[in-house]
């Protein structure tokens, strides 16, 4: 047996200019992988016939499975299938089952005329499966040339990982005969990159070469991946998960979390664990924290809600920081975070609340004040506690950090029993 | 003169298997065109000796600026720095200033004892240029060979965008002769991609060869961008303005902004330009308005806060909703947007307020309120405005939509003097 390999080739000049972020390609990587495929390159080109040409042939060479998105909307600038239809050397026909479903999404769904345009998403090449696509009108397409199976899919994401889910990954063992891939990951905090390697240096140095370690450093966290390939599932995954074992015996000390989930799930899984709630009273992060723990199902078991004091008024009004502490202290600092944590607490009865007040730039910071300062505190019905934080980046990433080490701060807090 | 293409290659097992999103290929994308140069590919390989080297020399045949990221971090899962040694013919070295800055920021800022790791970052081929790294401990590389440019940054997102604005661009000009790459963007509401295109057709195909038209549909929402390329900069932005102002006349009707910004950036500016202030009040989207307004700097000018009511008793307690209507109309429904709209208002003390509350899913909904279902309410204190919305796709992007659309509601109320 050969492990089997994919690439994946994102088409639109979009992509080249930078104006939106590929989001796709790591989704479908995703979802090879747990087939147990292998993605050996991503690649992106532009809306431009020679250039998608030229991407097929090399990719064929690459890989055996080529899944291409985007380039099929309704619109003049895709060039997309016709260049599909002439590269496996078929001619345009129209697929009826296609016509009848948009047909339908237009009469039915969306209630509104259909045009030419429109009609003419159900022409597909005469040499392609088609992928019926429920989520949209832009069909799938599966083609076979020389022993390579390439998939085109349109890049809009719903309809893109409905197709993949439901079309093309149960199509997979029709095709290649596929081995497993497994990951393990965990979470350190409060050790750095360097040091963590040298903590680990020899078990890493001992391990078997078909599983490979990898660093995720981001900003005071880092990641550690294990990816195992094998043929026999069951061995593989002992094999993973007794070295996994070994390497968080090794970090235990900086652990936050086993599993390959963000801070704010850890936090979750305490609360929900322990049957508390929680709230937050946010000044600089606008939001952000809240918005990271409503992001995931389930929130409103733990989670009761924010108060989202950007303007100072709103803090001394609705969350009753006193105006000597805005005029002493001022909004960034530890008398205010306090009061803040305090009174949110009291507002929606919560068991555990977080405060966050910082300047997060690019303006607003101050000789005494700079960009980048936070002071942050978590606090129970007993006791609180602050810490202040120092971070040097753009205002973007300073939300992200200030959030993420807030909520770090409010579990190291649960488990001290706080 | 000819075109200038580059590719951007990404090194790194972690985007092929799919845990993490490439954003750093956008930002030195956005970057180069600035810069009058063309992206021809972006291409992510693993970290393996092979495949990198192989798309070296790959790449080295469709760009003549190849821009490498990743794979400079102190650890051992490292190999890209020997890799280019032994591409470009050189013997590794110790770079004394990066020595003495590495050294630096270790006794001065980490105030961290350095290890022979963090050390090995000061070694570099002798055939480079090292590239200064101020934001960080690995410096950047640039390397020349047979008329090529090769240039390999690290990935840690700061300081690959630093390298890129100080070290990168002010020196391509030694290089290459550029021209000029200009893009306009224009975003519609309302109208779908293809009526939008029939809309158009005329004005489209009489655009010149050297200017691109792009539809990037957004659910309901339609970004058109014409990208033009030349050798004479005032000519260039003389041509794509009056087939733009062109373009923009033709879908008056829908349209929201001909900036690139985003929707809570077009409200932002009506508000401040009218001196009005803004609170939200936000169930389902759990504080999402609020951040995406925070996310610009400035937002203090117009922005006051908001109460992330995710509870229902939150609803009732703070922001006065009445148990009849929880009790009567549920959480989700217009009784309740509306009592919600009108509590902020008071609270914040603001001109215009925004309340959401609906089902995101994958649970939480019922025959008579689906997953999607989304009361939307816009308020002055004059008059509130409601919209029952029905949204069809995951958790996250429902919450995207019931954010972008709000605000867009909030957009089209104030516009009608509201």
């Amino acid at each position: 047996m050969e492990k089997v390999f994919a690439t994946i080739i994102t088409i639109g000049d979009e992509l080249l200019i930078g104006q939106v972020i590929d989001t796709n390609s790591a989704f479908i990587a995703q979802e090879l992988n747990k087939a147990g495929i292998l993605v050996r390159h991503r690649l992106a080109v532009g809306d431009n016939w020679e250039d998608i040409w030229e991407a097929l042939d090399t990719e064929s060479r690459h890989a055996s499975l080529i899944i291409i998105t985007g380039g099929l909307g309704p619109t003049a600038d895709d060039i997309t299938k016709p260049l599909l239809c002439e590269y496996f050397g078929g001619k345009m026909i129209v697929d009826q089952p296609t016509l009848d479903h948009v047909t339908h999404i237009f009469e039915q769904i969306l209630k509104r005329p259909m045009i030419e345009r429109n009609a003419k998403q159900a022409e597909v090449p005469d040499v392609c499966t088609v992928l019926k696509n429920e989520k949209g009108t832009a069909p799938g397409m599966l083609f076979q040339k020389e022993g390579r199976i390439y998939v085109s899919l349109p890049g809009v994401p719903h309809e893109m990982k409905w197709l993949m889910t439901n079309q093309v990954i149960p199509r997979l063992p029709q095709y290649f005969q596929t081995g497993f891939v497994e990951h393990r990951t965990l979470l350190t905090a409060g050790v750095g990159e360097s040091f963590l390697a040298e903590m680990i240096r020899e078990i890493e140095e001992a391990l078997p070469a078909h599983i490979k370690l990898a660093y995720l450093p981001n900003y005071g966290m880092v990641r550690l991946r294990l990816s195992a390939f094998g043929w026999d599932k069951q061995k593989l995954s002992e094999e993973i998960e007794a070295q996994f074992a070994i390497f968080k015996n090794a970090v235990k000390e900086y652990l936050v979390t086993d599993q390959d989930i963000p801070m704010e799930q850890v936090v979750a899984q305490l609360l929900l664990a322990r049957g508390k709630t929680l709230a937050t009273a946010e000044s600089c992060t606008g939001g952000y924290i809240a918005h990271l723990l409503t992001s995931h199902p389930g929130a409103s078991a733990y989670y009761q809600g924010s108060v989202v004091s950007y303007a100072n008024e709103i803090k001394q009004r609705v969350l009753s920081v006193s105006a000597d502490t805005l005029a002493t202290d001022g909004a960034v600092s530890e008398a205010t975070v306090q009061q803040m944590a305090g009174a949110v607490l009291k507002i929606m009865q919560t068991d555990y609340a977080i405060a966050v007040s910082g300047v997060m730039g690019p303006d607003g910071g101050t000789k005494e004040k700079p960009v980048g300062m936070v002071w942050i505190a978590v606090a129970s019905r007993e006791t609180t506690k602050t810490q202040l934080f120092s971070f040097r980046f753009d205002r973007r990433r300073n939300i992200e950090l200030t959030a993420t080490n807030a909520l770090n701060l409010l579990r190291i807090f649960i488990l001290q029993n706080h």
